[in-house]
């Protein structure tokens, strides 16, 4: 009985999810989906592109959260335009809601838009949203078993960021075996440690994004 | 259309919670919900606790997981009943899956059931499962903004664990700041703050641990 209610659900919003996708395509906006736990650094990295990115490429955002603008704010800050969603309680962004938000910014004007879901390492995995990248950003602290204990979100996503590498001193973790956990789910994923707080490795990050937008900007 | 189904919902959850907690009383059993952000510490804290009370209280564990058996077996390597959960996906653990994984512990020779949740700052404070206490771990290199971020968490535990005290200085986290969003939400709320690390400031959530069980032994 329970079956179909769901898969409809997940069919709605994939349908919505792509209508967003087409939208992207049509203003030539390259969306990416950053999602992770509370606190992994998700507006740190946002931040941290936008202040590296944002002489070459004009860049929006749009920031989930369950309660309060703090992310927006330090977003908005940098002199982008975002759009808040505040999901009212729910674990993660759908395609309804980005669908909503996109009205809201000057698309004509932007060349990358960085959507930063709600903390959270489990429900975000299911919502397409009709980014062309997903994103998942692990840090130190969380330890190196994550990709064990939560393979769906892993396995989902094109890229994952390891952050906090300052930090690492101070904790027990095994990048091989994490390293080795990801790439079981998610053969042959761009992979990244970094530091949003040093700047070591930023690098990396950046021109794997810089290559992906131009990738995508060969096909108009 | 959609409220009066989710309605519907909890109050079938809260229903066999109702149940669960019958049941734990009838055996005697305290329970406590244990409820974090992935890689806060809900399992470093379990396992401390249990190596601490263990000659006072007989203790048992219910270990809810999406994938693995990792946070289990380390409970299970002290010597502890413990009946795993694999949640399937589910973002949460319910009072159903609780329901499920009473008849495998022997509750008759229990005096303090541990329950880990899943790895979620969001899902898990909608459900109740008919434990008689919910505490919430947070760690520092989360962040000190958590509270004012995911409100409905802060709002339902009886007691937050500020783990991970040992690598304060290699964050900037404000404990006034995260206490204050503490207090707003959950006022008169027990706080500690420890490290299940380096054993630090254990010893006040033992002490609350065991009175709270004694006073939940007095009332029978």
């Amino acid at each position: 009985m329970q079956v179909p209610v769901v898969e409809q659900i997940f069919s709605a919003n994939d349908q919505l999810a792509a209508a967003n996708r087409a939208r992207l395509d049509a203003a030539r906006v390259f969306a990416v989906n950053v999602m992770a736990s509370p606190g992994a650094g998700k507006t740190s990295l946002i931040t941290r592109t936008v202040e590296m990115l944002n002489g070459d490429f004009r860049i929006g955002a749009v920031d989930g959260d369950i309660a309060t603008t703090i992310d927006a704010d330090r977003i908005a800050a940098l002199g982008v335009p975002v759009v808040q969603i505040n999901t009212g309680g729910a674990c993660h962004l759908d395609a309804p809601m980005l669908q909503s938000a996109l009205p809201q910014l000057p698309l004509e004007e932007i060349d990358l838009l960085i959507v930063e879901n709600v903390g959270n390492l489990v429900c975000p995995a299911s919502f397409k949203l009709g980014a062309h990248r997903s994103v998942l950003i692990a840090s130190v602290p969380e330890g190196d078993d994550k990709p064990y204990k939560y393979p769906v979100m892993y396995r989902g996503v094109d890229a994952v960021v390891l952050n906090k590498m300052d930090v690492m001193t101070a904790f027990e973790f095994d990048v091989d075996y994490f390293r080795h956990g990801v790439e079981v789910l998610n053969p042959g994923l761009a992979f990244f440690s970094l530091s949003c707080k040093t700047g070591e490795g930023l690098n990396g990050w950046l021109v794997w994004l810089r290559d992906e937008i131009k990738e995508f900007r060969q096909q108009f």
